[in-house]
């Protein structure tokens, strides 16, 4: 977890920008042209969305540390969307940006090795090793336990395990109690266990958490809990969580957690007195907003 | 469920074959013309793919009810890949074949909404409804509750939620004790209940649940627990699930359940006496043989 960490004291911002590209969230001058282009297809969609991902990209890059896709917006499109996938993650890469996939994949070893180069390694091709995709992280769903985790650390990335989600429905199994305690306090502790090889520099593991903005109680207790486990904090904004919400995800140095932010940066040039060809100027502005929301509450 | 009960009436065979392509599994005359004409890249590698899939199923689409491709082995080969899945899902179902992407996906409501369009259902591309995937089923990972689970069932299609599956971990969390009954079972409670407004002719509802024919005590004590539950049994065969190991799994009509089989069918060339050239039929007679001793087992 180092290289984000380290990216996020660069910039100051302990925020990662979800790419979770809407076709309603792009503004209609982009999609026109896509449009008039390639016709009403998926290419089309795709074409629009890269290049409404680029010109986010270009105006986050200096002030936010990482960006996170998420995998379902571009599996919507298609094979073509998948593409658009790939060519998102080299352009964020290639302006220095950490980049969580967020795909929440999980299956038994064998597969799971699978998705693991898919998605964070490489894989052999008649001798030729080729990186599919080439993410810095990857969203995990551990329900079928350690061997759906091992094969990712094989990789030497990180992972983002879902312990306390931020949806309404979350609770149905993972506040079911165990012996004292909640399902997703268990996950949690499995992901100190699975962590406890590649603790780096600032004390945290290659394993991290899901822990909703959403649940402020569980995001502040499970921070306690779990030491050496970064946190990846979705729920904030549109999904109801507030700034004043995620204060007990960080600890005493003011580290150990990166708070996703969607639909509000991505939107921002509906919300604001904006122009629409200004779209990613008005997803910088919300985006240094939000860098000072989170400080204040941090101090 | 009923569309997928009826082709496994049709054929009287209860089997899924799991469309899992490792290079390895490829014969060497297939990969050899792809990697001759594309170089060694991800396209030459979902070329090969895509060739076997569709001579697989040209040779099993009379014996077979269906498929099930594991999107991990797609995604292994970028977008390139995911572009073979979809021309797989495309072609299995031109030759009547009931197509269960197992993807495992799972996420927050509106996105779940996405991935429910992605591979279940259609996306609105400025006005024009475009299938991309297509698949009758796919498979799910409930964790996140209801929120993942009702975005698939709204478009009608068919849905199997990971209880208790296949590999050896999968008891660290699935096994945990709640309150006198398991984890994996609650899961399976709750299949009962998401799918109690969607039973059809044959007494099951469009929520199956994957269980692991490693697991045979689990396997026959969820099926009397889950009388509505139709079952995607995977772990036969390679992972060690016997014919025997699997008896539990059906209901006293023979009905309940459908196994996988990947590796088994797959390499089916490489362990009988056979030619590469042959792997299509090679693959038929495993089938065959599979179809015979779950019938002996089911009387």
């Amino acid at each position: 977890m180092d290289t984000l960490i380290r990216r996020i004291e660069e910039t100051g911002n302990p925020i990662v920008a979800g790419l979770d590209p809407m076709l309603e969230y792009i503004p209609e001058h982009l999609k026109e042209e896509a449009f008039a282009r390639l016709g009403n297809t998926l290419e089309a969609a795709a074409a629009a969305v890269l290049e409404y991902n680029e010109a986010l990209i270009d105006a986050l890059a200096d002030i936010v540390p990482a960006v996170k896709p998420q995998s379902a917006y571009y599996e919507r499109f298609g094979w073509q969307g998948f593409r658009a996938l790939a060519e998102t993650i080299r352009y964020a890469k290639s302006k220095g940006m950490f980049v969580i996939t967020d795909a929440k994949r999980n299956d038994i070893g064998s597969t799971m090795s699978a998705y693991a180069a898919a998605h964070l390694g490489s894989v052999d091709v008649n001798g030729t090793a080729i990186v599919p995709f080439g993410a810095d992280a990857l969203t995990v769903n551990a329900y079928l336990g350690s061997d759906c985790v091992k094969p990712c650390l094989e990789t030497g990335k990180d992972i983002f395990v879902l312990c306390k989600t931020s949806n309404p429905s979350s609770g149905e199994l993972q506040d079911l109690p165990l012996n004292g305690v909640a399902l997703y306090a268990a996950m949690g502790d499995w992901c100190e266990k699975w962590g406890a090889d590649s603790i780096g520099d600032y004390g945290y593991s290659n394993v991290g958490a899901v822990v909703g903005a959403t649940y402020p109680a569980q995001l502040a207790r499970l921070r306690e809990r779990l030491p050496h486990t970064f946190f990846l904090v979705p729920g904030y904004g549109a999904q109801g969580g507030s700034a004043a919400d995620i204060a007990g995800a960080f600890d005493k140095q003011g580290r150990g957690a990166i708070v996703n932010s969607s639909r509000a940066i991505l939107c921002a040039w509906k919300t604001a007195n904006t122009s629409p060809e200004d779209f990613a100027l008005a997803a910088r502005a919300e985006a240094l907003a939000m860098g000072e929301a989170l400080r204040a509450i941090k101090n």
